[in-house]
């Protein structure tokens, strides 16, 4: 059987994790277009200011940072910081065919403590919180990666 | 036939959009350095304004953000909030075997819409045209990791 | 033989490489999280200035850029732009199934290449060195896209 195959039960957690995580991703982009509407700036380009079906009356305002728009795009900015490199490491560590209830625990682990760190993030817990939970998904990838190097060494 | 082949048509389908976004993606950093080099701005480390062969006559303002920099970054922080989720979503939809069809039509029209994507972002077009464009993309990366969850959770 | 499979020294190869650049990538985030302790600022969230176990006596500047943060920050950012399309031109290239040793030396390449882009740009070398070093990773990039584009169309 190939690793990389949804027969694969390694696989397949990896996989449910990996697309839970690009759901995530993308739900932080339309949070951001949601925050931006609510708050009716918060844009970027010059050229958001011309009067369009979605923008009826511009304002030289809209394109000063707003605090609601900038916390959703440093919390888009800390995945695109994480989940490439789960990815890549998630990936390399299914083909190191590894035990299925670890391969399950760091997985899942790695998908929650990323859910977590959003809920922490967006309702302004305290950094010490956020940190923590940033940590364990850093050390699952750092687990993952040492452990597929040294099976490519071997 | 392994699903992740060359041999295998929806393989070959993702694997060409897939390179000519990752070529789209490097062009957008030579795109950078070109317009810096035009400008002679929009660097960002103070260690470029010392006198070399690239900068012979360097100046203070150089540090300066540039709106025809900035745009390129900006177009280029979009792929980074896109492009890395379309891998690992479009590999997996991948290995769910779809219907030929459906995956060339899902590949190619995301890597249509990123194109088309740029040229109305560069040409600084109203947002409704460019959030059209995103949303195009953005649904496709969806739709593919949920076909992907529903797969591995069967 | 699988082609994605560590028995597979192409694959080998690059596994090494992609856990290399994982940890690379990795510890960028951990030198931004030792660097803020360092020069105890450099924060970014309104939150971080609670008084807490981590940050004791809390000060409006904290939330100032610094230059030995920032500095971090945009070594980080490169790595964003770089190694996710490393990641998927890499893997679209040992399903080429290319020569064992031009394989070596583009994915070893690539990876020397980026720890010595690191090396110049932590210790603020001139713009020049720093260019040069990223033009090999790039160039390495775009061959490995263009030899799957070239495979997969035929």
């Amino acid at each position: 059987m190939p690793l990389l195959s949804f027969d694969n039960p390694v696989f397949a957690a990896f996989a449910i994790s990996a697309a839970i995580m690009v759901l995530k991703a993308v739900a932080m982009s339309w949070l951001t277009v949601v925050r931006m509407m609510q708050v009716n700036g918060g844009f970027r380009s010059p050229e958001d200011l011309r009067r369009t079906l979605l923008n009826p009356t511009p304002d030289p305002k809209q394109l000063l940072p707003d605090e609601r728009v900038e916390r959703i795009r440093r919390i888009q900015q800390n995945d695109l910081e994480n989940l490439p490199f789960f990815f890549m490491a998630g990936a390399l560590y299914v083909l190191t065919d590894p035990p299925l209830a670890l391969a399950q625990w760091l997985f899942y682990g790695y998908a929650v403590s990323r859910l977590l760190h959003f809920a922490a993030y967006i309702s302004g817990q305290i950094h010490d919180i956020r940190a923590t939970l940033w940590t364990v998904g850093s050390l699952i990838i750092v687990f993952m990666a040492v452990m597929a190097l040294v099976h490519a060494l071997n």
